[in-house]
């Protein structure tokens, strides 16, 4: 777990106190049913009575299957690692980008990834559920590249969120539409075409045309 | 449809023939179902109703929705354009950013793809085929990296098959995981990158270590 972008278990770093206790087993089977079964196989009983939780609590506190995922999605980004700092560009990305690699590349990580990612795509309000948890993580990141503007290692006015964005995408990219693993050189790979890419310029903001 | 990568109404470039209209109806209310409610809701009968064809012939034909999905995405990779060729990286992979931007923008075909990876996360056959359209427009792309290697453009050993999947990564990235809409700029500094990084040699094979 604390290899990982995301928790590997929901719910397990919060103080106690029953009210937590019940969120985190909550979370829990709703990150196994969505790692195990998918997104179309979420059922508030059944998380219910995974969780060893009375289904009108669950009812009552989460209302809806999309009211369990933006949870587990808040959960999520609450619980991911803070950032690395090397001292360079290409350091703090093949960090980021090892980090990324390492959560896609876990089976269960990798598998609840691809399910809340297809929630998204059909369910509005996990999709912006979702824009929130990559969103908290792109911020993050995002000062190691504005560090590295500062050092002059890539030129003024480069987009940080871009650059953590363009990190990721050839991760998730793999992950989404090829059948490959996910070694540790794919991420170095990518964070080094990133930080190559950023040096000439690619992610400068350019003036609205 | 000429605009985009995948075909906008599927089976419509076939040749005529009654066996060819009827795949023609049945994958174009196949890809009506997914871009509009999702894998979820795909069905047969339902299927077969908006075709106006006989819930027997897609039962016999196609067999289960993931039968359907899977002829849906071999038809959309036969129909896919052919790549482009400008005389540079830099603009072939500028033509092939702008196609992919071109499709994933559009709300029918956006909708659609997002359908598709939905399903494949969730169903290995699906998958199968999704990996298969993809590896079919990385192939058909692919070209172009050499012939820019041929001219010195980028270094020898330049794996030229990551080279096209970096171009797209960003822009499906983008549209999975953020709200942002997905202009020709985005295309086009997703080609940038590419290209620097890939005249960079970021992208050269490395030897296994």
């Amino acid at each position: 777990m604390e290899f990982t972008e995301a928790a590997a278990e929901p719910g397990t770093a919060r103080p106690g106190g029953r009210t937590a206790r019940v969120r985190a087993a909550v979370l829990e089977a709703t990150a196994d049913v969505l790692a195990g079964q998918g997104f179309a196989h979420l059922d508030l009983a059944d998380v219910a009575r995974r969780a060893e939780v009375g289904k009108t609590t669950v009812y009552r506190r989460w209302g809806t299957v999309t009211g369990l995922v933006t949870d587990l999605l808040l959960d999520m980004a609450q619980q991911s690692l803070p950032r690395t700092e090397t001292g360079s560009l290409l350091g703090d990305l093949t960090a980021n980008a090892r980090l990324v690699r390492r959560t896609l590349a876990d089976p269960r990580q990798g598998a609840l990834f691809k399910a809340v990612i297809a929630a998204a795509g059909s369910d509005p309000k996990a999709a912006e559920a979702l824009y929130g948890f990559y969103s908290a993580r792109v911020d993050a990141w995002a000062p190691c590249v504005e560090q590295a503007a500062a050092r002059g290692e890539v030129p003024e006015g480069t987009d940080a969120h871009e650059v953590i964005r363009a990190t990721s995408a050839p991760l998730y990219y793999r992950l989404l539409t090829t059948p490959f693993p996910l070694d540790e050189a794919d991420a170095d790979r990518a964070a080094q075409a990133a930080a190559a890419a950023a040096r000439a310029g690619a992610y400068v903001r350019r003036p609205p045309v």
